[in-house]
């Protein structure tokens, strides 16, 4: 987590003069995200965060990003509003060429391990998020998804194999099994990254949804799955919490009811969600230099869902 | 910048329960300081600094710099105020062992390049600072301070010469001026470090003084020459602005006038400063990887204030 770009207090004022937020109250980088750089700033008008792109955000995805925040921000979800500059954009530019925009802040704070009841209300929200985005023309393809599983992983079978013998096997059987995932599933615009490092709640209740950097499109019950890896299990990774599962699956389902083809693809769509944090976790981690202030996931975290979810047998596995 | 510690809302809910501030309404890792985790603290009660220090502070220093920042905010200067726990104690610990304090969060964005009435304004806070310090019991050694600059230097000889030709002789010739100092300056708690990153401002009025990290006990005055170097030279860190150290300097006199003695040391202070910064940025200069995320100060900026340094007669070099 770093603040790469450090902007001036005339920086500000020069960005800020192309808003009708008012004067700047408090401006504080603060450490969230691991890609951009992000401030939290108070002006007269409000508490916003102010984004500045680094180079892993492409820019041209950045409408899609955008658009999806305000579509849920005007749906009356707990998201981040994107703010209109005076000429009604919501894309500007800071230091000549980096990309930034200014959203809304929201209260709340994350929840670490969180219960039962938040797995619960942050089902439900993932299920409101996908019905008010089922409407939108908004589109993007998932560049994590499953078409890039097996590029990810080629040439990385030794990588895989240190970290654990047996290893490289076990995931090219997962790659071979995830060929029968059904391509018909119902799709639409998903988070694809909501861990609990992405909700904010206050007590039980979600009060922020947030880094849609990761949306796109893709099957909807593909996010549950992913949240399922992320919210569901215990800290040794290996055990999954039936209780946090049924309330997570139960939540979404008491906004938008799953499919049956939904249903019977869920423990191959957790096996490709636990895959697709395996790999982009595997490649960061030799990517990252020892000593680096990001701190570094361990693949071997998902790893240990993975073998979780090769032995599920439906979505009873789950508590769904 | 960077975020050492990352506090769980667990760790976060075990700490506030040792204080009277309310439940967690925003909890966010803020990018200030590069020696601790800082984290913006929302509460039912108000808006917090939380600090968790890591291994630079030492743990003995805390209660000093504690009572500083108590002995300004109770006599009204615009310093944050250290947050009693239940216990009446002001430092607490996280994750068994780390230290950590809240302080009260203050408003006010600090000024890249200060105009004149900022510095002005600055400098009678300064002022403030000595004076509202001036009776109290409070004491630290300044491991910074003049006696610590010839070790500093030692061994760092050619260092100081791969930057600039000439400079580490440069550098032995302010040493031994810099023996001519007078050992009998008025002396108090100065902060040691206000540099414009460490006072908040809105519009040209001082909302916050911050960073007490370097406080300590030295001549009132070096804490002034500090800031001459800090705050007034231009761009090029050749060139001083003598409107912005008319300014500073005024600003400071209008609370407290400088003794004979101390307008007469100036300029063997304001060299003394700008050593004591060449040399702790010499040091971590080498001390920085290639790529880290800290951003490196580059030593050659206080190598060309030194230089303005050699040459100033007297005070009025400063605008005195």
């Amino acid at each position: 987590m770093a603040v790469y770009t450090d902007l001036s207090d005339e920086e500000l004022d020069g960005l800020l003069a192309r808003y009708d937020v008012g004067r700047p109250i408090a401006f504080k980088g603060i450490a969230e995200g691991v890609e951009n750089s992000n401030f939290l700033l108070e002006t007269e008008r409000g508490r916003f965060i102010l984004t500045v792109y680094e180079k892993r955000v492409a820019r041209a995805d950045l409408p899609f990003f955008m658009g999806v925040m305000e579509t849920l921000a005007e749906a009356g979800l707990p998201c981040p509003r994107p703010i209109h500059a005076r000429d009604g954009s919501v894309i500007q530019t800071v230091r000549e060429t980096k990309p930034c925009a200014l959203i809304s802040f929201l209260q709340g704070v994350s929840a670490k391990r969180p219960n039962a009841a938040q797995c619960r209300a942050a089902g439900a929200a993932l299920a409101q998020m996908h019905a008010a985005l089922r409407d939108s023309p908004l589109s993007r393809p998932n560049a994590l998804g499953r078409d890039a599983w097996t590029g990810l992983f080629a040439g990385r079978e030794a990588a895989a194999e240190a970290l654990e013998p047996g290893l490289a096997a076990a995931i090219a059987g997962d790659l071979a099994d995830l060929a029968a995932l059904p391509p018909d599933l119902p799709r639409g615009v998903i988070h694809e990254d909501l861990f609990p490092d992405n909700v904010l709640f206050l007590g039980d209740a979600v009060t922020g949804l947030i880094d849609f950097y990761f949306a796109c499109t893709d099957a909807l019950a593909y996010d549950l799955a992913v949240m399922l890896n992320a919210w569901c299990f215990e800290a040794n990774h290996r055990e999954f919490d039936l209780v946090k599962g049924r309330a997570l699956i139960a939540g979404y389902e008491s906004v938008r009811a799953l499919e049956p083809a939904e249903r019977a693809a869920l423990p191959l769509l957790a096996r490709g969600a636990a895959l697709r944090f395996f790999l982009t976790r595997l490649i960061d981690w030799d990517a990252t230099p020892e000593g680096a202030l990001v701190r570094k996931k361990d693949p071997r975290d998902y790893a240990a869902r993975l073998a979780f979810h090769r032995r599920a047998g439906s979505i009873a596995a789950y508590g769904g």
